[in-house]
């Protein structure tokens, strides 16, 4: 699944262009990729539409402008965040250019996650739970929540997302290994990110040990130190549906234009967040500074931090 | 074992100013990493002086001239390649600054690197033997390569040197497994590129299956898209004479500016490089040309070439 502009939008409040969007989708389709993730929907009443881009929200026509007209078998999918959207937001799926809904939740607010996918599945979306920031979970506590997932959920699959970075493989395999011990009729899903440049590594060994949902950006776009590399992930796929060359196309033309403005990727200050177990607010607040490339007193600054 | 100077040289022709090299080897003091491979040691006769800087050839007096009254217990380094060194280049171990030496090769040349670990042995120097572009090579004439790297020399160590940034993970779990069988009495060694930016992840993987001697540069400087970075694999490590501070010290005062001037790193011809298991060459051409971006061609000009 790709999730270029869906993760990419938090870099940029969701400001994307149509022509943007039309060209990461057409590249995406040719590709052969499952799942194109659009951006997220969510309520204008909760959510100020003066505040955030037209991705935040994905109304059913801003979407088919964009993607109107292009050759495609590729899937799309938004993201929801509890809170932050309303059950009149979802349309009937029929009704919809989207085909699957995934619910982002921690640990903490899973019956909320639940009550969401059932709306989803119940208006006959394809579903998914995206556990965030699951590297401070507490053990006990996630297996709850994946056994009540398991329970009363129609998800199609429950995602391991490693907000902060944080993850070594010998924890995707633990955690792996649990999904699928508990999740017996779901698929077990990754979502990595790169602060530590294991979002593709960490991807691979998801993959290994049984992942069957994975999720990449083109590039690595995303938040902060940003994602899994699309490009790497079809690299290391064996599949024959899957065509690099439209991705190193839009590369070219679209992303590294893109990075000169918008900066995301491999920086010292969020490989200490993702050392840390941290989210990475603080280095993104600092690499808006003068000092953004002080990283020794940032360091410092969140060792005092974990003194608690 | 740190690399900086030595694979960070193949970007520069070994150019570096004697104060960086002394701010390595003093961050590198610092941070308690046990070696620092400084450079190359080539012969004068074979490589000419006017084509590279001091760092190719490491003569005693110029290390000297960099370390001097630098407060540290980090062991020296040097690399030899196979016919650029002449036996009256290695001194005595004892009239020397460097205390080991690292003989990198390609499994046809493995007679002639037990010569030149012999030559060094017998001079008093540690020795490592470091088998480039594995990847490449033949799994029957590796084993023989590796029974005879165990029976004819005293190298402490054999390095799996994944030259074109083009292994997995599952072969470096194959490939560490094979050492640890074939070398009874010597360590594993991993020098792993960042072409598919899996240069940590699989350093990481190697450390789990049984590498004791791990290399890696700061900030991942080095030839193409550069080598495992040191901060990242500091921050693994869970031993506390380990400190991570000097390391972000100077890159951010050093490498960040560094980086402006010359290119390293993860870009995208070199991840193709990396997929169709070939050296990086053609990409770093690629890259001092006005088409470095255009990757799609970059891409079916390797493809071309793979039909043979």
């Amino acid at each position: 699944m790709d999730c270029t502009v869906r993760d990419g939008g938090l870099i940029n409040d969701h400001y994307f262009d149509d022509d943007f969007v039309r060209k990461v989708y057409k590249a995406i389709s040719d590709a052969g990729v499952d799942y194109m993730e659009i951006g997220y929907r969510a309520s204008k009443k909760i959510l100020s539409p003066d505040q955030f881009g037209k991705w935040k929200f994905c109304e059913e026509d801003d979407i088919k402008r964009a993607i109107d007209g292009v050759e495609s078998k590729t899937k799309l999918s938004v993201m929801v965040d509890i809170g932050r959207v309303e059950p009149q937001d979802i349309l009937p799926c029929e009704d919809s250019v989207v085909d699957m809904i995934r619910v982002a939740t921690y640990v903490k607010d899973v019956d909320k996650a639940i009550d969401l996918v059932k709306e989803a599945s119940d208006k006959g979306y394809e579903t998914t739970v995206n556990i965030m920031a699951i590297s401070r979970a507490l053990d006990n506590e996630l297996d709850e929540a994946l056994e009540q997932l398991e329970r009363e959920t129609k998800a199609l699959a429950v995602y391991i997302v490693d907000s902060f970075g944080a993850l070594y493989c010998e924890n995707i395999t633990y955690l792996t290994n649990k999904f699928k011990r508990i999740l017996k009729t779901k698929e077990v899903g990754m979502h990595a990110h790169n602060n530590q440049q294991l979002g593709y590594g960490n991807t691979i060994q998801g993959i290994i040990d049984g992942c069957n949902f994975v999720d990449a950006t083109i590039y690595g776009i995303g938040r902060a130190a940003g994602n899994c590399p699309l490009e790497l992930l079809i690299g290391f796929l064996k599949n024959p549906k899957f065509d690099l060359r439209p991705i190193l196309e839009v590369i070219g033309n679209e992303f590294i234009p893109m990075r000169e403005k918008i900066e995301w990727g491999y920086l010292i200050p969020y490989v200490i967040t993702g050392m840390f177990n941290e989210y990475p607010r603080t280095a993104m607040a600092l690499r808006k500074t003068k000092d953004k490339d002080k990283y020794l007193e940032f360091f410092e600054s969140m060792s005092a931090m974990e003194i608690d």
